[in-house]
């Protein structure tokens, strides 16, 4: 159940950043939209919002301050993707990463790491019987609904398969967040689920969609009716964030581009040339601190640079500079052999590079 | 269900790829035979092969281009094979390596490495009641049916097991394949299964095998009705190939030797005096990545040099030449203690030696 006075702190905490975001000085928006327009986009100013928006280590803080995350993904097939947002969010520096999985996804999950908590809540058709269904939808949603209002991001997506009752109950649990305020990531197959259910997450601000090429393909044909156009990529990137009232995209590619209808920044810093599944995992996880992390740090007193611009945005800018950071040093010393765990490793240390936490 | 335009597609690159092999100067083929036919056997320039067909890694690749390969493997008794397999893929270079295999071995192999996909379909004869085997037998195929456009190339064999039922479905799967034109490297139990149904590879231009001392013996056995003639190896090993309608075979030994019926090549460069189980899945597993790319450089344009030999010759004789090189450095650090997952460890940094990434 939901705690009505969690529900309203929430609320009042993220009018207040997205309103400082709203607030900001008009003429500035308008003048990154004409920049946008003349198809120049601008390249994220990357290690400078990493320190912006990165708390300090507080020795007074408590568990949990640093960023709880949720990963929903997992399912018969996939276990890795999950493991790796869940870990990469933790090796960043957030305090808790839960997973919502199926159950036979949890036993795998738990055993990669004893680092995350794992909740095997999510059901599979072919475990379900029909006249079931309506009653374990009812329990998968209020399984993860007792545990909603603690998390400051989910992440919805990773390795969730295509199973259609898994999905159905999936979207319950995007509604929940959005109903709760807590801000989404959504990658892999929950791409899927949200481009043939547009309204799960239309008009949502604090959802921010991943996709890969394949994906933002998908997202474009279904949005704007149209294949994806590469020599104005950046009016199309706006025109669809748009389109899905304002939510922000970060379009995986040789260059990141991001948008959330009102501006387009680009992070070009060279990462990697390898191509290895799971790398769109640690992204999401990471995207989910750090969005949350500007979130906060939007709201703190005297930070008036930060409140400059949206926090979704920031928290991707973010997330892809690091991610990028991160696997030209597993490269440089892995070269073909890298895999997505031995970019994870380097996370830490990439993020210290930047802003040391001591 | 098939994709008939991937079918399609996948033919004419084939054809294409075969094609340049097959017409290639006939004078050069002839050549090659009297060699062998005096029983001199060449040895392979194998390091120059690996810089052929290794492919540059380009930043403006997206993830599966630099190879999607699938083990099938793994039962009640067998996790350790196929998980060898289809890691030895991955830190060769490839960006999915998936494995298919039984429920209960699906959670270990699973949980030996999350970068791996692993699929939990197929079935032992203690599970399944002889009145559900034809559904069961349809489903496995049906759940593999809907990936197998997907790969470059299949590994059938690592940990399979002698399970008849389950031996009968892996049969549709290579039937499948073959249908499909995927290319199927053969080794283990997977060898078990087409010695007995040679008609399941006997005329596949994209098939491989790769038996050991025994399993060499039992095809000699079963395909030539003799006993296997050392004097005169390379000359028996090129009737057999031509008996099986020109596979590929890599008869693993002191030496390996590789023949595709047309002509005889051997890799004889130091490996390691250990025998530890599990180096010829590190085989079977780095033969699917290299000849997948073998094929691909084959149609490369202007890459004459690469199409004066069978893609399939190339990729067995890479793979044999790395396993050999990085069981080298392997032992060189432990000794009698190497172990498979030591030199598995070592792939990356030797294929590096010799053709750095960057």
């Amino acid at each position: 159940m939901l705690a009505s006075s969690a529900v309203l702190r929430r609320q009042h905490f993220l009018i207040r950043s997205l309103g400082s975001y709203n607030n900001q000085n008009h003429t500035q928006r308008i003048r990154e939209i004409k920049t946008v327009s003349g198809s120049s986009t601008m390249e994220a100013d990357a290690e400078n919002i990493l320190r912006r928006i990165t708390p300090i280590l507080d020795p007074n803080r408590h568990k949990g301050q640093a960023g709880k995350v949720a990963v929903v993904g997992g399912c018969r097939e996939y276990t890795g993707a999950p493991y790796f947002a869940a870990i990469s969010a933790l090796k960043l520096g957030a305090d808790l990463s839960h997973v919502f999985c199926t159950k036979n996804a949890a036993t795998v999950i738990k055993s990669y790491s004893p680092e995350l908590i794992v909740h095997p809540v999510l059901e599979e058709s072919f475990s379900v019987r029909d006249d079931e269904k309506e009653a374990v939808s009812t329990k998968v949603l209020a399984d993860v609904a007792m545990w909603m209002e603690r998390f400051d991001c989910l992440v919805v997506g990773p390795g969730l398969g295509r199973d259609p009752f898994l999905l159905e109950c999936v979207g319950d649990i995007v509604k929940l967040a959005r109903r709760s305020n807590v801000p989404i990531v959504i990658d892999g197959d929950g791409l899927f689920l949200v481009t043939n259910n547009i309204d799960l997450i239309s008009g949502y601000h604090l959802a921010v969609l991943t996709p890969n090429v394949n994906e933002y393909k998908r997202l474009v044909q279904k949005m704007l009716g149209s294949e994806v156009n590469d020599q104005d990529a950046s009016q199309q990137l706006l025109a669809l964030a748009r389109s899905i009232g304002g939510v922000t995209i970060l379009r995986k590619g040789k260059s990141d581009m991001i948008s959330d209808g009102n501006s387009v920044h680009t992070v070009s810093i060279f990462g990697s040339p390898r191509r290895c599944g799971g790398q769109g995992d640690i992204l999401s996880g990471s995207a989910a601190v750090f969005l949350s992390w500007a979130l906060q740090s939007s709201t703190a007193p005297g930070n008036s640079a930060t409140s400059l611009s949206n926090p979704m945005v920031l928290g991707c800018i973010a997330a892809s500079a690091l991610l990028r950071k991160a696997a030209s040093v597993a490269f440089e010393n892995k070269k073909r052999a890298t895999l997505t765990s031995d970019i994870i490793e380097h996370l830490g240390q990439s993020l210290d590079d930047i802003c040391p936490a001591c």
